[in-house]
């Protein structure tokens, strides 16, 4: 938590990974973002994974920070309430960030009607409006078909929703990016971030398009890193590591620190190729590297090797399950400053993190859990819509608002 | 390409895909990014994949759209002209972003010496400062544990590198915060977005962390969709879909469009769950479940069968290869408005694509091309260093740029 954004209001009417990712983003380096939910929650809110009494860890993690209002979105009233929050007056508000429909009732025409200069970020499957979630995204550009062992027919997907993590980061940036606009030229924007633009874009970025158009599909080759040396490899006492070199200084030093240098030396006078001198080459005769590697590795064991390996500034990780790393990992987690053990609203203590990033030298502020499902309806409706009591107790009365 | 950053102008040293993207991200919203290039290129500027003729594709996707100033970093007085742009003056400038180390002479501490108020946005690999890879990082939370097939053993690390992709969006959202303060502050900031963090603060966000510390790792399941309904199935047809049902609605319409109602009902009188109101017991029933949707699946031919999948609003994509999807899938690239087919420094011509970002209503401007290596040189020492035609030419007299 970092008040790098603070003075910054931000209202989110978003559910799965993305759009709250992006709230959440925002919130952890300072802006307030209240959440808009339906009343009992919204489509995520029971998402798995869930503690035994059923409350979603999901959730919890991902609106960390945050404010949460909740209205019946179902009823005119409650989407007027809502509209009426998203285009609430103020120099640093009128910044909305949401997965709802592009053209309902919260759709930037309904909002720009109120507030000409919102800036309304919105999160969505496909680009023309049709519904994509990460998985069906994924399985439409072909990473799955590129991921797995090689002679594998059948597609891998991925577990990490990697587009709707890029989408939430994607959102904080252009909202934030808008916002710099708006303070100069006074415009407001809609800005759209389709999950199928994220993916195609970047596998554009990347050079996967042009290789495919030029050169057809990549294929699988399990955990080989394509186009310079890295793979996966097990050592003597059973664990495994993952190991890359793509500069020539990382070959050399993985070279020293198995002691290579001699066996490469033999393959490359029967190759004429210069591994340290062309990274393509390590792929391209990776069928004739990869024995010697492995026995190297298969006779070590990783008390021994790892300080070898990170004296020659090898670049490699250790495999091991996400159990194991949250309670044994110290630079990842049990050590990790970003971390920090507070209580949850479902009842549970664990750790939670702020941002991604840390501002050296700054101040790193507590983690903040997230928050009941309403448990700021009342004093966001007087602060932001100015309601007295009154009104407010009439919205409660009729059950438009808990 | 928009111009919603236009005026603001980013240093560039980076390689790989985490810096260069939040570069490209901050040139395709219109800000100037001058990259400080090694002379010859940096290490990885050989990054396959690569065009029959040796350039790659990889360097040329990330690189679209910067300006490029070809420099000796390893030469003291190369070293100095990189520090001078990274710390040249104006109220819109002193925006650095690169990867190189913490400690070396592009520090922030010796940045700052010149430019006080210097954003410097620095991706790392592990917190610490020693070096790690996005598979590297990956193989230590394991994902590549939860990865692939139940029951298999081996670890299957993900080809997408979505640690890197999330780096390079989160650079881009720091580096504008950052900016938002300091127009307000004049404060400068030091930010360091490290792939270690962002990787441990995702899988805390998501639930990961508390799930693996609560109850243990989750284990493989194939591309079955975690605690509600997803998987991949087979067509009469050879065609494969990704199928997804987490909200009621998407049930609801997923039983419809395969007329599996009846079928459910009796699972759900012989096991006396919910289905439609409860989306985990879709999961932990999906052994009961999968045999009939792989029966109605595996009836159906895609040409008939997507129809009443979009009319009934199911969430689904098609598995498909990514050089099929380049060649035919309008929505994803070549009906696509973010793609447009240039010209690139490796003489291929191409369709290169814009943000993922669409700023509704607002022109779209022409793609740009990667730069050639030193193609801005002169140009960038005159207008930002204000050297003379003499210096620049001494300069390249010297070996020290070109």
């Amino acid at each position: 938590m970092y008040n790098i954004l603070s003075g910054l209001r931000v209202i989110e009417a978003a559910s799965f990974v993305a759009g709250p990712s992006g709230g959440l983003y925002l919130a952890q380096m300072g802006a307030q973002v209240i959440r808009i939910d339906q009343l009992g929650g919204g489509p995520d809110f029971r998402r798995w994974p869930l503690t035994p009494a059923g409350d979603s860890l999901y959730w919890e993690g991902l609106n960390k920070g945050k404010q949460s209002v909740a209205i019946d979105l179902t009823r005119a009233e409650g989407r007027e309430l809502a509209v009426a929050l998203a285009a609430a007056p103020g120099d640093n508000a009128g910044l909305f960030l949401t997965n709802f429909p592009v053209a309902g009732f919260l759709s930037h025409a309904a909002l720009a009607a109120r507030r000409a200069d919102i800036i309304t970020l919105r999160i969505m499957g496909w680009a023309d409006g049709s519904p994509a979630l990460d998985y069906t995204v994924n399985a439409a550009v072909g990473v799955p078909d590129m991921t797995g062992p090689a002679g594998d027919t059948h597609p891998v997907n991925h577990v990490l929703p990697a587009w709707d993590l890029l989408g939430g980061a994607w959102a904080a940036f252009a909202v934030t990016a808008a916002l710099l606009r708006r303070r100069t030229s006074g415009e407001g924007a809609e800005i759209r971030v389709p999950l199928s633009d994220l993916a195609a874009t970047s596998l554009g970025h990347m050079g996967f398009v042009a290789e495919a158009l030029t050169q057809g599909d990549r294929g699988r080759m399990g955990n080989d890193l394509y186009g310079a040396f890295g793979r996966d490899f097990a050592l003597a006492d059973g664990a495994r590591l993952y190991v890359v070199a793509i500069t020539p200084r990382q070959w050399r030093g993985l070279l020293a620190a198995l002691e290579l240098a001699d066996g490469i030396c033999a393959i490359e006078a029967a190759t004429g190729a210069d591994f340290a001198a062309d990274e393509g080459a390590r792929f391209t005769h990776r069928a004739a590297l990869f024995p010697l590697f492995e026995a190297a590795f298969g006779a070590a064991v990783l008390a021994d090797l790892a300080p070898r390996l990170d004296a020659a500034g090898v670049t490699w990780g250790p495999y091991q399950t996400l159990a194991h790393a949250v309670q044994h990992d110290a630079r990842l987690f049990t050590g990790n400053p970003q971390f920090e053990t507070i209580s949850h609203p479902s009842g549970l203590t664990y750790p939670a993190s702020g941002p991604a990033a840390t501002l050296a030298g700054e101040a790193r502020g507590p983690q903040q859990p997230a928050p009941r499902l309403g448990a700021d309806t009342d004093a966001v409706l007087a602060d932001v819509l100015g309601l007295d009591c009154g009104a407010i107790g009439r919205l409660h009365d009729a059950g438009l608002v808990a």
